[in-house]
């Protein structure tokens, strides 16, 4: 591998770019990204130089599709025709069964989903560290047998491993029903829970009152409408049951409440967050 | 104010100990706690000397009761007879019309009432340190006009303020009312939230994906029964109303999402994530 396009050089496409110089790559990147974002990418010399789409696709040996879910499914047809043999086209987006549908109907290069499970509330390349895989899970979603056995496909593997990353294999269905859980319910009770307090009669007490717990909980509610727009449009059926589950939960639970105790919910709680923690 | 007893040195109490001495206290601190928590205590330096309550009463200006709230609760009808003139008796514990109803029984001392919105996993008097306290919100609930005024306790508000904490004024029942909107349904929410995912056929899954939300949104998860068992049975109204609010919100945000977009709903939970984070 020895060039590299980074097509859309946010948070993630510049921290992997970043991460691949800091693991070892000698390599030349190339960035496509809006004329503003190139000019901040060279002057932190995230990135070799800019290109337009097409002619970063026919250098590269990797193409790394950073950019929103809706734009990486505009961006992979236009890929067909340009892409070099031996080549391989990945993507960062945190639903992966339109856009592995969306590869499936490549003919001229392979494609292999991905998704960092990384992210901060800052965004833009401004924000950008090497570091930002490092100890993380990357999934990985082949959509057929034999996808992670090419040359670039194992290339790619060894580059994720060298970033720092925990490599995990899922079908593209399997990994949106897990992120539904996962990432998009806790977004979604994020949000919930800043709006039902941002609405409460005495919301400016509530937030005077903050402590850490309520600054993490919120957390996540920072997002910004336009990465989850996509999100949501694209895996509607597995986060609506990952809701109805979790408020089935939450309606059980303060039954209890209102007669009993709730020792077996804290202790249930506290285990699955444990196991998370030492599943790394 | 020349003597301080820390009644209960764990996580706060030690704390509040380290952050007094940070702050330029020159006086002594005595520590009422288990043998084995005195012992430590001695060893990191965090107090003068180990007593038992009632000989530490005797000595003290200030009586800072940092125990769980049944002890809390416990504790406070045992100074009346010891505290001397002029003292002030305080606590930390997480809810406050119960501590400040049995403080309104005390003749022979002031009772005022607190709670440091500090916090962090880690338990103990070997995970106290200094830097607590310092930017967060220390909520003073003061049962009586002019219980601010006393000299006992304007002093104590200079230490509040020295050790870099915001101090801030509720009655009682506002404090519980807010706390259960501001602390103890995000604790729930976390709870049944790593329940849920804890119980799901692909847990394991679930955890190995996890990314940094999730590590967030199940931090509190990892509370102890044994705080929350005391919190949550004296607080319950407001907890029950707190949840109530919230399951609504949830329902309405799942009906709106199976069939619409959930634009504003993120911009809501932002404004209140943003404003809490500038309210300091």
């Amino acid at each position: 591998m020895e060039t590299v396009a980074i097509v859309g050089v946010g948070l993630i496409g510049g921290s992997f770019a970043l991460a691949l110089r800091q693991a070892g790559f000698g390599g030349r990147i190339i960035g496509v990204s809006s004329e503003r974002t190139i000019a901040q990418a060279l002057k932190y010399q995230i990135i070799d130089e800019g290109l337009p789409l097409e002619q970063a696709c026919r250098q590269a040996d990797l193409i790394y599709l950073a950019g929103p879910i809706h734009s990486i499914l505009e961006t992979i047809p236009k890929l067909d025709a340009c892409t070099r043999e031996g080549a391989l086209i990945t993507d960062a987006g945190s639903t992966k069964r339109e856009i592995a549908a969306a590869g499936a109907k490549l003919r001229g290069a392979q494609f292999l989903g991905g998704h960092p499970m990384a992210g901060k509330e800052s965004r833009g390349v401004q924000a950008a560290e090497g570091q930002l895989f490092s100890g993380r899970p990357y999934l990985l979603t082949p959509a057929a047998e034999g996808d992670l056995e090419t040359p670039a496909a194992r290339e790619f593997l060894g580059w994720i491993r060298d970033i720092g990353a925990v490599p995990r294999v899922l079908s593209p269905a399997q990994h949106d029903r897990i992120v539904a859980h996962s990432s998009h319910l806790p977004q979604l009770l994020s949000t919930t829970l800043s709006g039902t307090l941002g609405r409460h009669s005495e919301s400016e007490l509530i937030a005077a009152a903050a402590g850490p717990g309520l600054v993490d909980s919120t957390r996540l509610a920072l997002s910004g409408w336009d990465i989850w727009h996509d999100i949501l449009e694209t895996n509607r059926p597995s986060i609506l049951e990952a809701l109805d589950l979790f408020i089935a939960d939450a309606q059980a639970l303060r039954a209890r409440y209102a007669g009993a105790e709730l020792e077996a919910d804290f202790a249930q709680g506290k285990e699955f967050a444990l196991r998370l923690r030492n599943t790394r």
